[in-house]
């Protein structure tokens, strides 16, 4: 072989491994489509150029974690190995501060990676998704710990807090505009108007049926966020909207099939169902100060993706 | 088709979904019988006249649930679609308060019992029921959401305390009488005499073996919670008798065979243990004021069930 | 038959049981070895007379409910219906006080065999060892309830705290000596050198390879806490050495195979990764004033495990 063909061999693996690592991003949207993972790539890079560097080298670190693993190549190629990571390290370097939060970012992604083999595993004989749940777990672990490590320190903004001495305000101006694209931000941590419209653009990019979806959970966890009563701030940063955005995708779009006659329904309900169920995941958080992040998408998706094993026609 | 012939069509299937959710009611005791599920609701009506309706229309709404969601005709017809439905349905009822109160008591009835076919699935391969999990789980999870949102209003009597500030009370006079029928009735969330009366009167119904189990587990369970210090209060409220109830007749009478030599035995073992667990479960939930509802008969049986298989003389 | 003859049945029959009661000892340390089970018994003897007693009983009780209940006898032979009874026992001895001291430990050493036989089947098809979790649950539940319960009370040195009023000390002498040893006494509870030095030549005794294991996950833990910049009176005690012992252990030398090609390098990670672990274990116990007991060995070992059926070099 001569320099030539080994170089462009070593080139082709990189933009392989390229390729799956924006897959990897795009997966955290359920999406399989690696313009998708560049577009919304920017959207982060636009709001913080480290953090961009960080969704990037964790998608990376997943999917190498998977290759070296041996694990199945469809899985890993897929980008499966790779949104657990993603998230993870951002989610570690945006709370987490201190000398060490760079590589606890980095080593929580290759964590998460296992994690994520793991739970596939746990979970193999129901054939449900594991989702995100390996990344919430792990983020709220690592969070955790710094109460107890000094060379992890936790963001200021986390503040554990007393149920007995808890109090609702639900006062507040809300703006329609901000709130809207901040449902799409959110699921990456974003609370700018431009990246959430970008991040709106990839998943419409990957379909026009995801992205119709995707505006529909949104309005109507709004809606119903409203209706309940919810806090003004929280519903103006987009917490209520993107575990909502995220169901409905995954219940209405990606995991249904034919015989699901009711699905566009059942996930406009599982959308709605996401804003008591992020209320109730915060509450219990609260002693700790942790973030909901998206635990309630990944329990009003298992919600209805296991009755469907017994109530089919969901 | 004459006009006649369609009406008593009609009619045949509301008589068939108002037997299936009378067993609905009925499965709450692990009994399958209308007749039982009939005096059960009467005991309710004669305690609260409101709450005796939302148990009925939580117990339809979780049989039309089945039957729209295309589940197995048997499963539905056993009325093991409903038992969480009525059980939420009367919790939300009677925990909540607020102009939502009686929507919300009835999408959870209707949620519940979408999370008791995903359950069904999720627990499946082990071959162990999921019984009131899934209704214990709703209920938490909906009362919680209540600190975030304006909506939904929680009753006072459910106060968050620290552990670090508890303090063990446990005087205060015991009634015997009340004591005894109030296990029965708290089954249902009811502390009268009569009512308890009546669940009892109705669990003897469906077989004689079923009120006479019930009977000793109530008496045992209130003999350890005495030896072990319970809280007088508790005890009087019936609190340490329920899950007692329950745990002995899924132990003893309805999910044993033959195999099991030592089941009489093994079933008044469980019902000493749902008194520590009850202590135990209630703490856990200190911190968010939360009741501990039947998950200490809940945990007592898998408990039970599960060694089975491993130990198959239990 | 002559008497001679049924004597030395009886006798045998005894022997086996002591002999099988000795492997559910050395079973805490993922060992099958009677002799390595006796050494680690003397190290508790030493350190404590009772807590030697209440050891052994509560390993004969656990073996004993694996007899009667008619488990498969090579599961019990080997020890596995022993391990989670010995720690419970001895968790409950020394954590607890009050009159009924006695017989809640040994009642939960029977009850943690039953919940280890529950758990194997909950866990049987994952194929994954279920380890010490049955202990650290029971223990953990036993402990809450004593709250609740007058006839059960808690050792004062169990202190619930609010994460909102937590601070952390980091300062305080290091003897490294101690540490070292400290780090094989914990499994066992003990703080003593001698007792450590035991237990370490016990593990030794079964093969040099887990000896060096067990030396070398230590050392990384160890190193590891002081990097993290953990609290010194907890890796003085040992208490951030033990989890970490037993992890590379099951990882590196128990549970692995050939197929595994990173198998030392996994678990001297999965032992560092105990660290972090540990602290967020006993902040997640922090409201509650329970222990961490070996809740992490069992969720790091969980981890590499499981992943390892989907990343099969690890």
């Amino acid at each position: 072989m001569d320099k030539n063909k080994r170089n462009s061999f070593g080139e082709s693996t990189l933009i392989s491994l390229l390729v799956t690592s924006l897959k990897g991003i795009s997966q955290v949207m359920l999406i399989e489509n690696a313009i998708t993972g560049f577009v919304i790539l920017l959207a982060i890079t636009i709001s913080s150029y480290s953090l961009g560097i960080i969704a990037l080298a964790s998608a990376v670190l997943g999917t190498v974690v998977g290759k070296i693993g041996g694990a199945d190549e469809n899985t890993v190629n897929q980008g499966l190995m790779g949104f657990n990571s993603v998230l993870t390290g951002m989610a570690l370097a945006l709370f987490l501060s201190g000398p060490y939060m760079w590589i606890v970012a980095l080593v929580g992604a290759v964590v998460a990676a296992v994690l994520t083999a793991s739970m596939m595993h746990f979970m193999g004989s129901t054939g449900i998704p594991v989702l995100t749940f390996p990344y919430i777990i792990l983020t709220w672990f690592v969070l955790l710990a710094s109460y107890k490590l000094e060379g992890i320190r936790i963001s200021p903004t986390l503040v554990p807090q007393n149920l007995t001495s808890w109090e609702l305000h639900t006062s507040g101006k809300i703006r329609l505009l901000d709130v809207v694209f901040n449902g799409f931000g959110e699921v990456f941590f974003l609370t700018e108007v431009i990246p959430g419209i970008l991040i709106f653009i990839a998943v419409f990019w990957a379909g026009r049926k995801l992205g119709i979806y995707a505006a529909i959970g949104n309005a109507v966890a709004l809606l119903t966020a409203f209706l309940l009563g919810g806090e003004h701030t929280l519903i103006m940063l987009g917490l209520y909207g993107y575990n909502a955005i995220l169901t409905i995708l995954a219940v209405s779009a990606v995991f249904n099939s034919e015989q699901n006659r009711f699905s566009p329904l059942t996930g406009i309900i599982a959308a709605c169902l996401t804003v008591p169920v992020t209320a109730s995941v915060s509450i219990w958080l609260l002693p700790y100060g942790l973030p909901a992040l998206t635990m309630p998408f990944v329990l009003c998706t298992w919600l209805i993706l296991g009755a469907r094993k017994v109530l089919p026609k969901l």
